[in-house]
């Protein structure tokens, strides 16, 4: 499982004294980073790997501003050229939110899928979610 | 059906020089305001009378700056306290992105769902996506 | 003077139920987009001719959800390899916001400024503000 | 000097490949967090006691996805009912952004500014930037 935690931001939060669905999006992005660093260890913007197909949000719980927050992000599924994320956010000791997110190994010059390599494969399976 | 027409912002792309993935709960959001009105006419924040429970996003085309993008919006489901809201994002003739969305009426005080009132229900009727 | 006109998002808005200062800056590079097209008509996301260098923003009235805002924008100065830009954001007859902007005319594969073409300089000029 | 450390988040880069010019008011405001606490150490959203009247911000470097950045908040003017709060972002020992921003002790239910108090004056000369 990879952890990561951050503060909630004021700009972060909407009308309703409560933080806009509209930034979990963007959370559990910035917690696939390690993710990210599995494809492309350096980063690269110029040959970048992947491609988002899909994600799923659940909303279980408000989250407020003034508390840290955890994302516990675990892959839920691993296919020949895409694997599922799945993540949770966490405040609390409350399960907030609920996200599954499907991302594809992707070649941007050509605009295909590309298998993912063993090597990669193993290292997402250290972080599979047990069921 | 509902439309909603807007430029790109150029602070909306990401680094894959396409609008970012993130983007796109925000516009939904922002299409579904005449939704938003049926419960509230005068979009009063006091007494907010919708909570969001989930969406769900399916992203088929990338999304460029430079051209403009519609939002229709539809309604795919009709429960007693509940709702979803169908939407898709295209630009140049191509549909991008799908996405739905489940709403809640919601008293914010009391913390729980309320009945949708038949008037309402009609409102939304109106807008029933055909199968 | 430019004009750009659009609704004020929810997610825009924070916990003291106006709009995020932190929302300007977007706001108005989206209605800068006019002057973006005079150095590169086709917005050449590969060859972008302009680099933001500073901004100035001022706050004079709190900004609300559910009424439309409108963005005017002038040219304030103009130098040979860079120029100010003058927006102000009104909404309700009521001027909310001002903010200045210096930008560059840049070229991001040598890192320098360049200087402005004078069919450049005439276009700006009909946005001049008058003092 | 306050310090707060944090990752670049994909979506806050944009298709030039560095991070949006529009994402550091945003950081600047998060990491003003620990002056928000010395007017209200519960940070309540209901009794906010301050209201931002002017940022201005100079973009010195570009800044990267993949590095971290720390932002440096200092106090610069303090007067009767507001002050001045400078800030630096560096990232990789550069200093990439720097920005100025005025805030007012402000009461939303009056609409009015009020004094600060002599402990919270002293609290922030310890943070005052040398000249």
């Amino acid at each position: 499982m990879y952890l990561e935690e951050f503060n909630v931001r004021f700009y972060e939060t909407d009308a309703l004294a409560h933080v806009s669905n509209t930034v979990l999006a963007g959370w559990f992005e910035a917690a696939r980073e390690p993710i990210f660093r599995l494809f492309t260890p350096e980063l690269d913007l110029r040959n970048w790997p992947l491609i988002l197909a899909t994600y799923k949000m659940d909303f279980l719980q408000q989250i407020f501003y003034g508390h840290k927050v955890e994302v516990r992000t675990t892959i839920c599924r691993i296919g020949s050229s895409a694997f599922d994320v799945h993540q949770e956010l966490w405040q609390n000791q409350n399960k907030c939110a609920v996200g599954v997110t499907t991302l594809v190994h992707f070649d941007f010059k050509t605009n295909k899928s590309k298998p993912i390599s063993t090597d990669i494969v193993e290292a997402l399976q250290k972080h599979l979610k047990e069921a």
